[in-house]
């Protein structure tokens, strides 16, 4: 595989699994490329919800709005600049706030293969 | 492990390998916390150089300033919001602008581990 620049219209995002709210992911590169690691775009609605049991190794980089993420441990809260480090097996709720969410993810393995 | 935020003030700096000009790496999560990925942010000085064979997949996600990657087969820029995804084994030169750069990269597996 070859240097690639990613943004963010590459990314042709898809409601996430498990949700039928506002919250949409876009992988750019994944299990289709070869490499071993995922990478794209996690897009969040206003005031949005989703519960996860992480299948995965997944990093979240927040580039715009805030989100919280919530396990039994206790609360994390992200804004702009600020990752989000979710280990495999971690469950997870994510939520957004009014202003909604961007992200970059990175997940290892390719979390699209670990939920099929 | 846990799910953990992590900031640009988590990272404790340190010159890059193989320069000692103005480009800073500061791993936050890695090789010490039992995960298979790295995590830190990178912090370059204005109009730094640094080439390097990738020993890692890494990807770097842009947060400030600019900066352009070059390998054999031509350049590319990314700014803020962008990323830029470097497969294991490639050979580049990464350079920064006038206003500098500071990202948030993510290797698999461990960038530092590999260099040893």
């Amino acid at each position: 595989m070859k240097v690639q620049k990613i943004t963010m219209t590459d990314a042709s995002f898809e409601r996430s699994p498990g949700q039928d709210g506002e919250v949409f992911a876009g992988n750019v590169i994944d299990q289709r490329h070869g490499g071993p690691i995922t990478i794209g775009y996690g897009r969040y609605g206003p005031n949005q919800s989703i519960d996860e049991t992480l299948a995965v190794d997944d990093v979240m980089v927040v580039l715009e709005g805030r989100l919280s993420i919530s396990t039994e441990a206790g609360t994390v809260s992200a804004g702009p600049g600020e990752i989000v480090y979710m280990p495999k097996g971690e469950r997870v709720t994510i939520r957004s706030h009014e202003e909604g969410a961007v992200t970059a993810y990175v997940t290892y393995p390719h979390w699209q293969e670990a939920l099929a």
